[in-house]
């Protein structure tokens, strides 16, 4: 079936209620009943959950072929976690796994071995960069990935669309009862919200800690209450590689020039006043925008009311220059952010719940005026992919992308035009993450597009001293710098489902018919 | 049936897999699905969940005739809540509902008229006092009362033994998107503890608050993925009268050397070193304790690890002396324990999910070391009765008392051996609340009773400077002074279960024969 970002869902994928993407907003007000783990009593008085190793922790567990095991990614780059808990699950004999994480990167190349040996067969994450997005697009995955957004991710648990039986939970510092944080342990990583859901829904939620604090560790991300055993281990993680490649503070004249053009677009659109909601994603341009909004705000008496999402070295700038009322804070994405998380009183955790879930009663997201956003591709109908890489093989991460895109009020694409001679705005993108409906500017180097459907920005910026182009003419361009792009051809196996951030299905990817790991 | 506690339940509630009561710990690793609330989802930006006043609240919350309504009681003697909303049901001609407090007092004696009128025929709390628990005693309520105890309402929650449909929560702060918190506001209760797991587990949430605070209003106790509306009264409550009678710093001499005595022999406990854990109920005795223990304290070198449960100002004061390590906040039942709340960064508001739930992964009284209640009578198996008065009238509340003897090491119970001329220490209770397997000290001002199950605390207490006595001779005691008590009369009709906190029924209250108001 053709679904409304006019991509074809192939029925197979469409059983037990699923259904194919309808718009943004298609399921406002859908009803359901949340999901609940199943959970075993812990009635008698106990001095610890402390358990002698991971081994021990996953035998009492009971995990067993076939079930569900969830992680966290706070630790990006610098997470061990991963590996070594499906190290030991492998070395159990346990098959057949599927891994629902918040995101795999390039800290987990080595599970990819699981992938092949059938320890792992199934994957629900948002990112899945590195050599498991190339294991994936390959096809050695058994089953299709998930793609989940992290505001899917939450929701596709607590309506139960996916159920975790065993949660692995690494964090900074923990109790003997379970009570963990992102800070106070010898390698912090600042916040824990991707695993607070985790921590509610799984039956059986292990904490594995490098250091073991004094009880009550309070107040805690992950409460005693949903914790059922606490590990010891040497290291969790290194907090220095949380801020990978991404997180860059350009100096690339091309970048700056981007960011220059969209905060100029920014602060000419009527929610840049007092008190406005501002988001950005890591990458260099959407860094910069933040920076360069500093001079305007001054220059206005202008005011952030809250940054929502990842934090960034340029908002804990910001923050403590009184220039920001509050960071709610899903991710800490460096150190001076981690910092922040563990000290600045207007710095507060959020859950990934409360940060982006489309299907509680109100997310931060929904409150956002501004968000600065990324992207691979964005095709002329404004659909952006922030998955696929222009050889067709899984390698980025929606992220925060389509749930902050579907609740801000005026979302703004940076990226350049032509990336390594390869055009960013296409006539269509290889996978649709996030739909046109959810984009309102498209910010390049060359020219700025501003969606049809938002009359009223495009009037807002009339006049305005900036090169606004149509989203047709910005492909011309691109097709004229780099030449028209070849499609990327398909086989027919589908390797991994694009699931929206409702549950609706959005996209399919294919296994690329040739796969070149030279590019 | 007759249950452990040696008490008939007719086997006419014994129905849907309810059992009688087995031992306090029958039901350690009881495996169950966590119930879910029913969610709409609220995709779209939305600025605000305002509601024009509590009456669109209800009308938008599709209040029903047979639903069930919750309420928290932070606010005590001071709540204007309760009145209010069941005021606006009874005017909407809704009928038949379940009122699910946390407790129910004085200040809501208007609503009997409504048990009397059919507008209220079920309700689940911890305490009832006053007017409402004669009405529940005269039989008026339509179906038999649920007595809880705050671990056991939170259980019930959880597991789904009772659906709240909708849950009406005053909130002191609240911001128009629903972050709530107990500070902040014109007249503040410190911590929402008690309304926490009405967030989370009710269809639809409504905050009520007469201080409408900028969003976000964080860190929030609920938190505005909970929240369905908003809605701003005049006023809420009366901070002043959240501390009661009940709330005494006696210098009753008697209850001093209850307290004397109590101290001593905990003093002489094994537990007492450095970093113990300590809950006090919030009597005279109770209280005093508190204050007494602070010498042997500061002699021996020994701080409190933390305190639990409810706060009041010997606490606070122990606190700010740095004699406390941490305060973990169910309930503050003072102005101090208030204004500490809102600001010591060693004292931290728990969930009750968290203070005392026995189904969930482990709560705080689990630690507890020395928990030092009240009781309206003992018997000689150690049995308290906190609910019922001497003629049998409902008019006590188990709050946490069931929950705290029940986890902690150390069980101190503190009363009179005769009260207005009653004993105190009896051959049998009118109604069991906590088993007596619970209850491990006895301390009257003419002895002290060690539980035989306690041969450890006899040999520790021995040959220090205490009048220990069997319960036998504090019994005798009781009635040579009092004479012996002659047994209430009671009907058939049950007016109210007693449920333990794991959900078996550990008695039943039984209209009593003749009731007189003038005692």
């Amino acid at each position: 079936m053709i679904n409304q970002a006019g991509r074809e869902i192939p029925d197979e994928h469409l059983v037990d209620g699923i259904e194919v993407f309808q718009g943004q907003y298609y399921r406002e007000e859908y009803e359901y009943k949340k999901a609940g783990p199943k959970v075993k009593a812990s009635i008698k008085p106990k001095e610890s959950k402390l358990v002698e190793n991971l081994r021990e922790a996953i035998l009492k567990s009971e995990l067993k072929d076939g079930m569900t095991v969830s992680f966290h990614h706070h630790f990006r780059d610098g997470d061990y976690v991963v590996n070594m808990v499906m190290d030991e699950i492998h070395d159990l004999g346990i098959r057949d796994i599927t891994v629902c994480a918040s995101s795999l990167g390039t800290a987990h190349a080595p599970i990819v071995r699981y992938i092949e040996d059938g320890t792992i067969t199934g994957i629900s994450s948002s990112g899945v960069r590195g050599e498991i997005g190339e294991a994936i697009s390959e096809g050695k995955l058994k089953n299709p990935a998930y793609i989940r957004c992290h505001g899917g991710r939450v929701r596709a648990i607590e309506t139960g669309d996916i159920h975790i039986d065993v949660a692995f939970i690494g964090a900074p510092s923990s109790d003997e009862y379970g009570n963990a944080r992102g800070k106070g342990g010898k390698s912090d990583c600042g916040v824990l919200s991707y695993a607070m859901v985790d921590a509610e829904y799984a039956d059986k939620v292990v904490v594995i800690t490098d250091t073991l604090a004094p009880f009550p560790n309070f107040p805690p991300s992950i409460g005693q209450q949903d914790v059922d055993y606490v590990v010891v281990v040497p290291e969790i993680g290194d907090s220095k590689k949380i801020a990978n490649e991404l997180l860059r503070f350009t100096t690339n004249p091309r970048d700056l020039m981007i960011a220059e053009y969209a905060t100029k677009a920014l602060v000419n659109t009527p929610y840049f006043k007092d008190g406005f909601s501002f988001q950005t994603g890591a990458g260099g341009p959407s860094l910069a925008v933040t920076r360069f909004l500093k001079p305007y705000m001054i220059e206005r008496d202008i005011k952030m009311g809250m940054v929502v999402g990842g934090a960034t070295k340029p908002m804990i700038d910001l923050l403590e220059e009184g220039l920001i009322g509050a960071i709610m804070d899903a991710q800490a994405f460096d150190l001076p952010s981690i910092a922040s998380a563990n000290s600045h009183p207007r710095h507060f955790e959020i859950s990934t719940s409360q940060y982006a879930n489309p299907m509680n009663k109100g997310a931060f997201v929904n409150k956002l005026d501004y968000v600065i956003l990324g992207a691979l591709e964005v095709d002329t109908d404004f659909n952006v992919n922030v998955i696929t890489g222009s050889d067709g093989v899984v390698r980025g991460a929606p992220g925060g992308h389509v749930d902050t895109a579907a609740g801000s009020k005026c979302s703004i694409i940076v990226a350049p035009l032509v990336r390594s001679r390869i055009p960013t705005i296409k006539d269509s993108v290889i996978t649709v993450t996030t739909p046109g409906e959810s984009i309102d500017i498209v910010v390049t180097e060359v020219g700025i597009a501003i969606n049809p459907r938002r009359k009223d920005l495009l009037e807002a910026l009339q006049g305005i001293d900036l090169p606004i182009m149509t989203i047709e003419e910005l492909r011309d361009e691109a097709y004229r710098l780099a030449g028209q792009p070849s499609d990327v051809l398909f086989e027919d196996q589908v390797v991994a489902l694009v699931e929206y951030r409702d549950g609706t299905l959005i996209d399919v990817i294919r296994k690329p018919k040739k796969i070149s790991f030279d590019l």
